[in-house]
């Protein structure tokens, strides 16, 4: 019988749990999560502190029992795997009743990825969030509820709580928690300043529809101060009371951090195991790592993009989905591929929907080799006369080069989410420019106009890349 | 100078008009129109009579007099073509000012379709309507508005007008136009029988995605006949009062026919233009037909099917709309193909949207050579703990020999019109099932779960191809 051992149990490493008990029910199966928590909805967290989402439950898609007794899973909570000993294939993990080794057969490293504290003066004071987990979570929305953490409760006058303090907040960080949780705060009544060191929010989506959603950001009242780097937080009784951007002081209650991910690769590296330039786990097309039987799934590891070919680490829910129940059926004897990804990702921010895949910066494309064109069109989710037709941008970009799509970005009210996926299609099958602007769409009248904007978009860039 | 003169002014004829007027200034450009009415959306039709679009002219996307002034198009309205000579390259016209003949260099034929027709008992009693044009919107828009058409003018006693009267319509075809117009008569207060002679409303959305339309229809208050034939209409006064379905006589005071469109194809096939198996007009990829220096396009013509490499007749807008562009550039000397179709479709039902692309029906599937299987599957628009989240039913077709995707279906309330383009996309790639499976598709709460709906088709689907 073999062993297979999983390091981390979220959505990569209970996927490749399921995936090999489903397949080979003889194989067994060891989980060791670090936390007590597994295989939780982390995006849906800020629509928990939202209120939109009643219980912390509805979070926990499966629950550590439902794994350990429907799945037959041997899920270890609370034990963290401290080193990997790929020569004599154990690894050393400290539980609640003291550390021991534990043979593995294959072994997957799904470590994950943790919030970035960049190293600001002050940023252990209480009231200094990340959203990095539910326990996490739960706390912000105790502080929304007007409930106050255990930590808080002798903060301020006798009569005060914390809770009831919390007037404004900082966000810092103008990427996808910064930006949902934005929305999250104001919906809660909060008055919220968020603070991005660069030019503008969501870089990743490209400078080309940042405009427009910073434009949506100011109308649901949010105070944005771009090209505006924190330096400092400043506290009283241990509790954050302001902080210093670019030389100004600002009064705060909270603050949440949102300043991006990075892969919790040291474990690995430590046990000689390969990092890639991005500082995840480098793995080939079916997420093995450098050392023979361990592999690699999940926030802390990379993948390859189609569109470049090259690897990237893009840490997203459905690529750490997919390559976790790839690799859990890999390894009972049926090889299969862990997939590309092409960078696909949208988020919603307040009445709007962002959207992006592929390569959507012109400099980046150039990095790539690549002869970049881009154009920016304005269309409408449906036909101009049909009643709410809402505006939709494009910015699209391709290579002069070869014809080829390389990628697009998307904003609007409405028809943005599911439109993106159109253009991912058209990036995995590398099709040209004027392949996609030859698409037959769907059309009626309350859905899209009769060019669907992807079509203009590519007609458009189409004739400028002749 | 050349002479490229186009018969039929709707989308076909007006995008090639424009198109090789603004690749060749100098080119002469004639359209021949048989009605007054150039270049509208017929497809907002409905939601005209429905009362949610306020005018006629938001229909109309450009005027005649805008194509005759600013892109210097000879359009002439009322003028109608009777006859082409091939050989000597003349048309035969019949305008307001007599018989011509017109030399060409280049001909479109693009004459559309028009509503079937069928040979019902009655069909010519006032009050039996198709939807074929502007002035029969106008009409009908007048009719719900309690307005009296002129015809209707001596309908009933001498208090009474012909549009007060009207209570009860029969809607006769379940297809798209059949099922938008019973939505608008509904939205008018008006009481609602659909009759269906087959087994299912919208057959080329497949019986999958069927039950679930009928019974939105009957949540909506429509009389659903299905597997019922209407054999004939009785009048009184001249005017439509009853009619027969399948030995039963039902009252009622209006009748909208919408049983499907044929192709105006007689004028082409008279002069020795090739019509292919559809009825309709046989073109190569460049939109050529048989005979030289004529082209065809739009609802006229067929297009080759991308899933089969066949001929077919799918008369849509977007379908018209490209071919008469790309062929208004081969005119030119710049030859641009007209592009393939996968028949993507989509239509609103109420509170519903369907879509449908590729081959969604087994039996279709075998008669084009393919070894069909398939599954239905039910997802969620949106995470599952995301308020709001809908219910999306997918249909999903693939060739077992080749693993080829070869088409699918949906329905539901949200997230379903712009989803089948990602299926569309990846029939024009020629994806196999495994590859759709592969898609990295966009995911945040509010707009999918982690796995979209697609990829679990897909993934379901894989496993059935196996």
């Amino acid at each position: 019988m073999t062993t297979f051992v999983i390091v981390g149990g979220d959505a990569a490493g209970m996927s490749a749990a399921s995936k090999a008990k489903r397949e080979d029910p003889d194989m067994d199966v060891v989980v060791f999560e670090k936390g007590a928590w597994v295989s939780y909805a982390a995006c849906g967290m800020p629509y928990y502190i939202k209120g939109e989402i009643e219980t912390i439950d509805d979070l926990v898609q499966v629950t550590p029992d439902a794994f350990r007794e429907e799945r037959d899973i041997d899920l270890r909570t609370n034990h963290e795997v401290v080193a990997i000993d790929t020569d004599a294939q154990t690894v050393t993990v400290e539980g609640p009743d003291g550390t021991f080794e534990q043979p593995y057969d294959d072994l997957l490293v799904a470590t994950g990825a943790h919030a970035i504290v960049p190293p600001f003066e002050g940023r252990d004071l209480d009231g200094v969030y990340t959203l990095h987990d539910l326990d996490s979570a739960e706390e912000l929305r105790g502080i929304v509820d007007g409930r106050v953490p255990e930590e808080h409760a002798g903060y301020g006058s006798e009569a005060d709580s914390y809770a009831d303090h919390v007037e404004t907040v900082a966000v810092v960080g103008g990427g996808y928690v910064g930006l949902e949780m934005a929305e999250a705060f104001r919906a809660r009544g909060l008055d919220v300043h968020l603070f991005e060191m660069l030019p503008h929010v969501l870089q990743p989506f490209g400078e080309a529809v940042a405009p427009t959603v910073e434009e949506h950001l100011r109308e649901q009242g949010v105070h944005l101060h771009l090209d505006t780097a924190v330096d400092r937080f400043h506290g009283a009784n241990g509790h954050v009371v302001s902080l210093d951007a670019d030389g100004e002081e600002y009064d705060v209650d909270l603050v949440l951090l949102g300043v991006g991910v990075a892969p919790n690769s040291d474990l690995a590296a430590d046990a000689g195991i390969a990092v890639g330039e991005s500082g995840a786990v480098a793995t080939d097309e079916y997420g093995r790592t450098n050392v023979e039987h361990v592999y690699a799934a999940g926030d802390c590891a990379e993948s390859r993009h189609a569109v470049t070919g090259e690897p990237d680490h893009v840490p997203l829910a459905l690529t750490a989905n997919r390559a976790g129940r790839a690799i859990g059926q890999t390894v009972t004897g049926d090889p299969e591929p862990v997939g590309d990804i092409v960078g696909t990702a949208v988020v919603k921010v307040f009445d709007l929907a962002v959207a992006r895949t592929g390569i959507v910066d012109e400099d980046e494309a150039r990095e790539h080799g690549f002869d970049p064109v881009s154009v920016t069109i304005t269309g409408s989710s449906r036909a101009h006369y049909y009643p709410d037709a809402q505006e939709l941008e494009i910015h699209m970009v391709g290579d002069r080069e070869s014809g080829k799509l390389l990628g697009a970005s998307m904003v609007g009210r409405e028809g943005v989410a599911k439109r993106i996926d159109t253009v991912a299609t058209a990036l995995h099958a590398g099709m040209t420019v004027g392949e996609v602007e030859g698409l037959d769409l769907a059309y009626a009248p309350p859905f899209s106009p009769v060019w669907d904007p992807v079509l203009t978009a590519a007609k458009v860039l189409g004739g400028k890349l002749d």
